[in-house]
């Protein structure tokens, strides 16, 4: 591989002040820049990233922690970024941190020291004391799907409880009060979020729902199927479900599909998220949209401005989510009564 | 931020022993070694990846190339590179090339000089001499889903003419002859391949297909519906037809059922690739398999075993899809004559 010293030869100069030429250093004279510049050009010489990015002090990448991006909520999340970036001439860094803290860690270590100077972080695990130091370290890191108190402007969120709950008082506004939920196994914020928008919904109408109405899965097709199930088993007389995120109401649809009961006549379904697919299901879902390209793409140019030190302190950035009416949702025929006699109540 | 200064400063050593112990040089004391370590530690500094990997030559990252990570094929790909990367401490460095030659040059240019000496490549739109160009200077950039010539043992492949031909003759042995094709509308070789099979499935029966039993799309939902719809369109009295990826056929059944066309039993739809979504659509997709996760990280070891100069030479990576039956294929009830006449063929 050619080096810098091989450029020096070639043009009779020194390996300082190859670098200054592409470092884009004031001192050199326009002749000696000419010779270093057609020397480049003659051995095809490739400039390290590296070494530049120890002599700018920053790289020409942009870093991005997700959960995972075979998810198309953060394949979305991770294109959108990369749209911005692309327009930045910045090259997209991603690291998957599966809502593991350690990894979470290890994630944005690696991006800080590749001397990332603009970071959009998905991170879950962490506590806020550790993300406060990073933030303090890095003034390009943003946080999206978070608040972290104090640093509000550098975070995008949505406003989970309030989509759980537009969803929630839909559905009882077609007449449903069995509305069992079908939460993510992983432990973050967002499925205690949806999970508590659900109960207010419910509470409100002087419904306690028992915790035997929630089931569990990965939120995926698979778990959102196998969760389904799961409350198929319970024979709890459900009139309508409110799914974690689309996957999950995908996966559900197939479990219902299986057992004869029809969508939306017989069962009422939610998703939340508004990812492609839930056009595609049969029925078409109706869910809650979680806007993550535009978040994803406001979150990327505030890292970018981060670091460039143009943040406005006094801004916050929370989105609200809105509902999409399909064709997942009927009128409850036979409501049955709810009496919350015996259960434990959520 | 600290700075190895400040390190230094603090051990009471010069910059470059602070460098030689981060960089496990054996020409530093034990003691010297010690009071720096120390010193790194009280003052929380992070050793900077650039400067490391200048000393070194090597980095930490292993670059891996796609098309668009938030489609599910390639959400795959990068999620199995980054299984066996973790393995081997080693982190993704991803950029989207969007099948075009420019962006696929850039964005190897890019990991290369961000010196990722492991680069896992999925490009369609670069010549094979350019690549070969890059391979020769990097011996642990490997390609997937492309034989580049003459380096065959850098290159996993699958046999997409085969997968195309098992599946027209699946459709052939269940009585169908009209049987259309939804194509992608990117120019890339798979697609070529896949519309090869299909049509070596059909001549084999004595079937020259007309182009207009053809439609395109982009290779996701929205692509195949309007491909489907337009196919629809044409009146041609299809009986059978073969998508060129799962998230095409996806986009087909909607179009389907939206014109009240069951199927399988008044059409069958064969996809490609097995992603999870093929089985939870309505019905379950009857697919070729792709084994992209096993072949990503085949590639991926390749690329690290290169890296290493391990790589023996004669060995060979073409992997041969094989049928997935589920539920979109039924026997045909009403085969209509095929007659090749007027009909522009392809």
């Amino acid at each position: 591989m050619m080096t810098i010293r091989d450029v020096a030869r070639a043009a009779g100069v020194s390996v300082a002040t190859v670098s200054r030429v592409l470092n884009n250093s004031a001192v050199v004279t326009q002749s000696t820049r000419d010779a270093v510049l057609k020397a480049v050009d003659g051995l095809g010489y490739r400039p390290n990233a590296n070494a530049q990015a120890l002599v700018n002090q920053v790289s020409d990448t942009l870093g991005v922690v997700v959960m995972d991006v075979s998810d198309p909520f953060f394949g979305a999340l991770v294109k959108a970024v990369d749209s911005v970036a692309q327009r930045w001439q910045k090259h997209v860094l991603i690291n998957n941190a599966y809502h593991q803290a350690d990894k979470e860690r290890h994630a944005i270590e690696v991006l800080i020291r590749q001397r990332c100077n603009a970071l959009v972080v998905h991170a879950k695990a962490l506590e806020n004391a550790e993300l406060i130091s990073l933030m303090d370290e890095v003034p390009g890191m943003v946080m999206i799907n978070r608040v972290v108190p104090g640093y509000a402007h550098r975070c995008v969120c949505l406003d989970n409880v309030s989509g759980a709950l537009m969803a929630t008082r839909m559905l009882h506004q077609q007449g449903h009060q069995r509305i069992g939920y079908l939460a993510s196994s992983h432990g973050i914020e967002d499925v205690h979020q949806r999970r508590e928008g659900w109960r207010q919904g419910l509470s409100e109408q002087g419904i306690l729902p028992p915790e035997n109405w929630i089931a569990s899965g990965e939120p995926d097709m698979q778990g959102g199927e196998a969760a389904m199930v799961e409350l198929l088993g319970r024979n709890l007389h459900l009139s309508a479900v409110f799914a974690y995120n689309d996957s999950m109401a995908a996966g559900a649809l197939a479990a219902l599909k299986d057992n004869g009961i029809r969508v939306p006549q017989a069962l009422s379904l939610v998703g939340f998220d508004d990812i492609p697919i839930s056009r595609y299901t049969d029925p078409q879902l109706t869910t809650v949209r979680y806007p993550i390209i535009s978040m994803a793409k406001l979150a990327t140019e505030l890292a970018l401005r981060g670091a460039a030190g143009q943040l406005d302190e006094s801004e916050q950035h929370c989105f609200m989510p809105t509902l999409v009416r399909r064709h997942s949702v009927a009128f409850c025929q036979n409501a049955e009564p709810v009496t919350n006699s015996g259960d434990s109540l959520v």
